[in-house]
């Protein structure tokens, strides 16, 4: 069996799942409701449910017919733990894209600002 | 062909290929450098680096016989991005866990802190 991080990934891999947990955000839905905006049989809806649940990202209540699906907070605050790490990284990647970016203008100012013509 | 964040979260949905991301924090390093933690085949840790390699999560120099690897932090702002509208609501979940485990402690103080035996 895959680690917990490793499963909570695979979920995340699929638009339609990620569509699924944006929808969660705004309050409880049936499967019915999450269904409707994909064009897509209730069957297929199901099964990507199962991998969100399997995953731990929605739970789904246990009334009969409703069962609706909720969003669950635990895999995604482990998913931004482990991004932490990274963080800086990504910043000083983007601040150095910045540098450079302001040291390309610095030199279009002193040569002049000479035109470049489209190729 | 999957849209670029499935690719990426697909991507990272393996423990190796995580540990590889995180040794390239601390820098540039080749396939043998990567591979020497894992008890794996040079070959099967390629594979691991053609995914990430896909996934715009490592680059690779083109220097013949080195190749050294680097991590690249494109994928993973957008997955800080992606993630950020989640924030919120897991905040809110541990917030809300708190609470309650302050409610819990209160109950405990004004029962007069019985004792349980354990089972």
């Amino acid at each position: 069996m895959a680690d917990p991080l490793s499963t909570t990934f695979a979920a995340l891999a699929d638009p339609t799942r990620r569509a699924i947990l944006a929808r969660l955000t705004g309050g409880e839905a049936t499967v019915t409701e999450l269904a409707e905006p994909f064009a897509m049989s209730l069957p297929a809806v199901s099964k990507h449910l199962r991998v969100l649940q399997r995953a731990g990202l929605i739970a789904q209540g246990r009334e009969a017919q409703w069962r609706p699906c909720r969003l669950e907070a635990g895999p995604l605050k482990q998913v931004s733990d482990w991004m932490e790490r990274y963080r800086s990284f990504w910043e000083e990647s983007f601040e150095r894209l910045d540098e450079y970016l302001e040291v390309l203008k610095t030199k279009e100012g002193t040569t002049g600002g000479r035109d470049h013509s489209p190729d």
